[in-house]
């Protein structure tokens, strides 16, 4: 009996090839002589945070090139992108109940709102602002106040565990593809709905400023003594930035709330030593660096990459250290193991992504493609997601010369797999270059889509972008944008396994006879 | 065909009677005119926590003897018991990382442990004690230093959902009672590794006291940025109370031991606003009152109880303002439906209970029973647990007219049942009680013992002592002796089931014909 070997759609193929020697020298440099922990270490523990455009942003540009080059990678340089904003950092923010029940408070500032330079005191009062008109409410009414802004939020119990990982069934689900529903044509309302939001915050922004309120306090979106918090102000030079903002733990801040309902008296002491440490807009900063490619297909591009600016709370390690140290690990590796590839590798730790994937956008507007830009002001204003088509995509040069880009971004659990991004064509190659990490739990090519971080910046212009299945661990439940994004929640193995797995798709995305398969584009959807 | 109602033994019984009418009443009062929310919400939010000895437990004293007066109750009063030690209390702490990388540190005192006078700096230094001969160690080298005691611990998965309620199979496996190992001769072994800890606590508090040390950080009990941490110092006055102590959260103590151990130098600020409020011991109080029985059983005597004392960095929410409100509201419900019982019920708000049951076990010694006190001073210093059997049971008048104790203190979960503590004649009088309350979720008698809180007091003199079964809820994941003991992590409607069940026990056991059945007493086990 003849046994074809048959594609989707009956199409005879050949197999995918692997390069099962490359493989095992991989694993081996992973897995028994694996740096991932250290440079996760000096990344989180040394530098700390690394909010984009931060002192310590710029510090860790410079000790990622440094490392790069040690490694004997070449064209290691920054990759300015225009016009991003201020930098800002903060070291000690603390909130005191003054009074009979003189207590400590646990809150951290909102990035890029100011400090209060030094102590201030003053009576707290409770405001709800959900439209413009209602700060009239308010309006002479908050000077030298703390203000509390929201409501008490009851507490959910946690009836899941903190921590997952992926098991047979749960791998399985992700197996299943969502038709999604028609795009309706709410864009406007989204847009109107966005707008108000922007308008609102500046106006709110201006208020407290203009009222003299001392400082404002909202809860943090998280239970259980963690503070979640990200940005507040603006980073934009010119912009209102208003008052000092903190993230209180909800268990500090409903009975703030409850308190104040029972009509009592509560004195904060506020003390938030934060700064804006730029002037004016500096431009961000990506790093970046090769293992070129040698040959005819040097000039096409292979890209790994993952974000390395964070949140400025904790210090960045899941979000996005892990990312980080496992992109650098595969280079490093692949440079330890003496790899030759055909295509260059590139590698890209990127800076603005926590901001709406800023400096993975601009370096593919400006290397690969991009859609016109908007000449409306309007329209400029708004997040490339919500604009009004604006014609045909641009491509440079590069853009055919592109092969296909790895991203990690969802925490520092183990790869079970990938997402295919509706890519029918990459799933037998995938299929085929995770085989030889089935034995480290590596097994499942999804055919669905998943967003959220620097791969789409690729996938929207129509280049195959990429990102791993992760397990879970307690990404979403303790770490991301927390203060306990911390290295303890890392884990370590798993770092080394993905490391691996990026080498080795680095290597055979490099090497194999064509790029790899290209979706057709999407065209402004 | 008869049949004849058989009880355990086969001995024909007759079914244990129920007021259905006064359960009507009672669930009525329970749960649509429920203040066990409002009475908690005032021990937490407007008293809370509630050392033993602090003001605010005598706060919490005075204005609980208030409620009782309010309510009708008789015989309201203090119920001093001696010598328990010193008070203390703190406002707030804070420790500081200084220098480039300056960041607020999450940290908390131990109780009973100085405050620091005011901001304190110095370097940090690790110190590993297991012994005395290890304090050799560091004999000269810890004068003006922020003390690091311990190791960094591995950060553990939470593989279990935080909040656990029971559900079939668990409260089947309630059922099954543990033969226990022989009481092996081991007590010389348990005293000699107490009286070692005892020895090498005192050492080690006056050695960092001679050395000049500025204060001690040790890790805390559990991870995710929970601060667990009950007493250190001692409460008793001549004793030596060493510097002061905190606890820090596992993502912040963990990074400082990596960078004490890469040879980094790391300076802290420490500022511990703590105080002792006495200068010599002084009694801790218990605070009791009754409803007065009737008739000729008036002399006898039902107890409900739970402490009211807590550990100092939440508010004591689930620790045991819980419990506290829940017997004051079984009380007031019993006055609101106006029970006349005959057995007198007592109320007792223990304190001292986190030291040991000191409250509780006092009032019993004092009021029904106690073993003689022993004549040797190292035996007198052991706790009673460790203490060799000094002579027979000394019984008080009102042991014979001792009814029934009932104790809650696991958190603010919802009764499933109740713990028999191996006395099986009052395991069908428990199920018959237990029948109008299957409806919301108590249905469970487990022949089992349950330990480490007041009943034990009682059940340890041969007197029926016990505790209900409650969900665990996050009890022993966020909030047991933890900052998260607030208010928020409080279940409401399951307070209200639980004060309708103590009430509903309460008068059952006060109402009965006969005392409830008491168990064989095990002499000096």
């Amino acid at each position: 009996m003849l046994v074809l070997c048959l594609g989707v759609g009956g199409v005879a193929v050949a197999q995918e090839p692997v390069d099962l020697d490359m493989v095992s020298r991989i694993r081996q440099e992973a897995f028994h002589r694996s740096q991932v922990m250290a440079t996760l270490s000096h990344l989180t523990e040394s530098i700390g945070p690394r909010l984009a455009n931060s002192p310590q942003m710029a510090e860790a540009n410079a000790w990622t090139r440094g490392k790069f080059n040690e490694w004997g990678l070449a064209n290691v340089h920054d990759d300015a992108f225009d016009d991003f904003g201020r930098g800002w950092e903060f070291s000690t923010a603390s909130v005191e109940m003054l009074g009979d029940r003189a207590q400590q408070l646990h809150a951290l500032p909102k990035a890029w709102t100011p400090g209060t330079n030094g102590p201030v005191e003053g009576e707290l009062v409770q405001v709800e602002i959900k439209k413009l008109a209602d700060l009239e409410k308010y309006r002479g009414k908050l000077g030298g106040k703390v203000l509390l802004v929201g409501e008490a939020r009851d507490y959910k119990r946690g009836t899941e565990p903190d921590s997952h990982r992926h098991d047979a069934t749960s791998l399985e689900g992700l197996q299943q593809f969502t038709v999604p529903k028609t795009a309706a044509a709410d864009r406007a309302e989204r847009i109107k709905k966005y707008s108000e939001r922007q308008e609102l915050a500046k106006a709110v922004n201006s208020f407290f400023v203009e009222e003299g309120a001392l400082a404002a306090i909202s809860i943090s979106g998280w239970d259980n003594g963690i503070i979640r918090v990200a940005g507040g102000g603006s980073r934009k030079a010119g912009e209102p930035v208003g008052i000092p903002e903190l993230a209180m733990i909800a268990e500090h801040f409903n009975p703030l709330v409850r308190a104040l309902k029972a009509e009592q008296t509560v004195r904060l002491r506020v003390n938030v030593d934060a700064r804006f440490t730029d002037e004016t807009n500096q431009p961000g900063y990506n790093t970046i660096a090769e293992i070129p490619g040698r040959g005819r297909k040097a000039g096409e591009i292979v890209m790994l990459g993952a974000h390395m600016d964070s949140w400025h709370t904790g210090t960045g390690a899941a979000d996005n250290a892990a990312g980080v140290a496992v992109m650098m690990e595969a280079m490093r590796i692949l440079k330890a193991v003496g790899a030759r590839p055909e295509r260059t590798i590139r590698v890209a730790l990127w800076s603005g992504e926590e901001q709406g994937l800023i400096g993975s956008q601009d370096y593919v507007a400006r290397n690969f493609a991009a859609y016109p830009e908007p000449t409306d002001p309007a329209q400029k204003a708004l997040p490339a997601s919500l604009r009004e088509p604006t014609g045909a995509l641009q491509k440079k040069r590069d853009y055919d010369r592109f092969s296909a880009y790895f991203n990690m971004d969802n925490g520092s659990g183990r790869f079970r797999g990938i997402y295919a991004q509706e890519n029918l064509a990459a799933v037998p190659i995938f299929e085929a270059w995770l085989k030889p990490f089935h034995d480290v739990g590596a097994t499942n090519v999804a055919t669905r889509n998943t967003g959220s971080t620097d791969h789409i910046a690729f996938d929207a212009v129509g280049l195959p972008g990429f990102q791993f299945i992760q397990d879970r661990l307690d990404y979403f439940s303790n770490v991301h944008h927390s203060h306990l994004d911390t290295w303890d929640h890392i884990q370590p193995e798993d770092l080394k396994q993905a490391a691996a797995i990026v080498a080795s798709f680095a290597w055979h995305a490099a090497t194999r006879d064509e790029p790899l398969p290209r979706k057709p584009l999407l065209e402004n959807d």
